[in-house]
């Protein structure tokens, strides 16, 4: 795995500057980059879900810039953290997982990771391998690097804590495994999301308690999903790695306009520079709307090849802004948790609760922005949705 | 180990009643008690000295009150437990252990205990020979029986976390790991000192979180040491249970004239009425040393017989009350820190450092109360004391 290691001060500046929230130390992990030795770059992601987002891939694009500087990716399935659970992103008690949730969402782990980091060049570990040979005592040991008050001073505990709502004792050991992990693999820097700071300088703590040099920290800047807000999946705001090329384009055209630019950033490697031309367009009058169709365009390129981004553009124009305008769309009021079906048929849309049940076997009911099919005929309304019934028709769902 | 149990309701009210402090849960235990059933009634110490003392003698002695009614006694030694360090009686943080520290302590525990229980009829176990075999896993699902919020609920921990003082992480885990004692050894019931509530509590949780029955706990009133504060081997108010026979009796006629009563509870299996004809003779106006005279030779009886007991009162009587009063003895002022021999040889009562050196290595300087040798003869002044040097001379030191 020896490659040449790029020491271009440019170069340098910018993996350090783009997108970066916090680095903790600048100064040293500037001079193990110029040094030209060949680092070990960790990043750890717990499968937690099935699918990698777009949102957890912002470190592993960094790692994979790391990657083309020379350096070795080391990437941590977090097979055994991810039972643990780590309350870092989340404001109420993180629940534990079972080996069997695990095991199924990290099944094509590696596959998701490949489409961003190059595998052949890269170390792939999970974590289980030396956590769940450590002991009792070792727990022990390690605790007693870190106070209660540390612990409580994180800003997610802290907000639980004053709202008298219960944070249990195993979440506090969370960091503590995180950190071994840096032990484990020798780390010379970490790459942590946006709400990574105090795991990855446990990291630090945890190596220096095994006489280990300490590891370097870069944490990046946050990607809010597509309607502005924080990214959650049941929250429908999330843009998945692995999802079709339709889809991937109708999801990032439904982007907020404010975020274009951030999405440009996180998103892409297009340099900066030429982000900036692309946003002019915007400033200067154009529709976003164009602007949108070359940063979605880029996205499915880079997770699914030249060719889908092409088709997935052609798809996209063809269905509204083409043929059919969303204007044009019926819209069909429908009571929540009332069956879409039923709805559809006493519209007339559909003749009977037989063709409906025909359409969605045969895929031909599908989300309009995404060309996603439905695939369950029983389906209820929980939230406005834009549907394509069949060959011509376009109709609006809304929740009333 | 099988032995009939007694089941007598008035032994059982004093064996429930006499000096506990907490029982949870009283009816379950007494249930449990009337029952007939042989119990398993665990206590366990953690080897953080080398000399179990009369405080910690308590919660031992009602051990021997179950053994005495049939139950089997399980005693425990805290070895694992005391590297961790439990902070349950500290109010700052309490360091770890080593491992040659906690062997050094524990070196004649056996010994010591079998002064008090009847090791025949006894389980003795040290609790490293299952807590060393737990895995980091397993503290973690224990970790998940506790919130954050009720370890610092206990007292000593929200004292310290209000004052800004910090709370190791490690002393979180103390509970967890008494608790899963109480798993190992298949728990009825568990004695704690008064200060153990939350830890003997702990073990009721994970006795369920590993689907066993529940043990009931009793906790015993403290014991205060001789001056009337919290024993302390840094204070010098505390009675260790192998002291030879001259020094615990005479330490027993230090005690505070206000404790007398509480001595004669904790301390001896005398019964109350009993003991409530020794305290009138005090409240007729009585001299409380004679009360304390029955106290002391009671206490020494009890770790080391009839005889012994005899002669310390002896030694005491010869010492103080016949031959030298206190008042006789020569006071000579020292100033903090300075050598005992030097100043003894400025105030002439030796004849030069050489002598002095001579008395001392052929145990001829002695604590006057208490028998106890002088063995360096570089002892310097850190508090008056009371001195008898060579066959005659009584000296009071006087540190100013």
């Amino acid at each position: 795995m020896k490659t040449a290691v790029i020491t271009d001060p440019e170069k340098i500046k910018d993996l350090l500057e783009r997108d970066t929230e916090d680095i903790v130390v600048r100064e040293s992990l500037e001079k193990k980059l110029m040094s030209g030795k060949q680092l070990r770059v960790k990043l750890g992601i717990d499968p937690t879900s099935e699918n990698i987002h777009i949102g957890r891939a912002v470190p592993l694009r960094k790692l994979r810039a790391f990657q083309d500087l020379g350096h070795t990716a080391v990437f941590i399935v977090g097979d055994f953290t991810a039972q643990i659970g780590d309350a870092s992103d989340k404001l109420s008690k993180r629940p534990m997982l079972s080996k069997e949730d695990v095991e199924k969402n990290m099944k094509t782990y590696k596959e998701q990771v490949g489409k961003i980091i190059d595998l052949d060049k890269a170390e792939f570990h999970h974590n289980s391998t030396w956590l769940s040979k450590l002991t009792f005592s070792e727990a022990v040991l390690l605790a007693e690097s870190f106070s209660v008050q540390q612990m409580l001073a994180r800003r997610n505990f802290s907000d639980r804590y004053e709202k008298g709502e219960e944070i249990s004792l195993r979440e506090f050991m969370y960091p503590l495994m995180q950190g071994y992990d840096s032990v484990a693999i020798d780390a010379d820097i970490e790459i942590g999301g946006f709400d990574q700071l105090f795991n990855v300088k446990a990291g630090r703590v945890i190596q220096k308690f095994y006489g280990k040099p300490e590891q370097d920290i870069i944490t990046l800047q946050m990607l809010e999903g597509t309607d502005g807000r924080k990214m959650s999946s049941s929250w429908g705001n999330v843009i998945t790695i692995n999802a079709a090329p339709e889809d991937m384009f109708g999801k990032v055209m439904s982007v907020n306009d404010e975020l274009i630019e951030k999405y440009f950033r996180l998103c892409t490697a297009i340099p900066l520079p030429e982000i900036a031309q692309h946003m002019a367009i915007i400033k200067e009058g154009g529709n976003p709307k164009e602007v949108k169709m070359i940063l979605a365009k880029e996205i499915v390129r880079i997770y699914h090849g030249a060719d889908a981004a092409e088709k997935a553009q052609e798809y996209f124009t063809n269905v509204f802004t083409n043929k059919q305008a969303p204007e044009e769309a019926e819209v069909v009021e429908v009571s929540k948790g009332q069956g879409i079906g039923a709805a559809l048929k006493n519209a007339g849309i559909v003749a009977s609760s037989s063709e409906w049940t025909r359409l969605v076997d045969g895929g031909g009911v599908t989300y309009a922005e995404t060309a996603e099919k439905i695939t369950d005929s029983k389906l209820v309304a929980t939230e406005d949705v834009y549907l394509k019934v069949g060959k011509r028709k376009f109709v609006k769902i809304k929740v009333i």
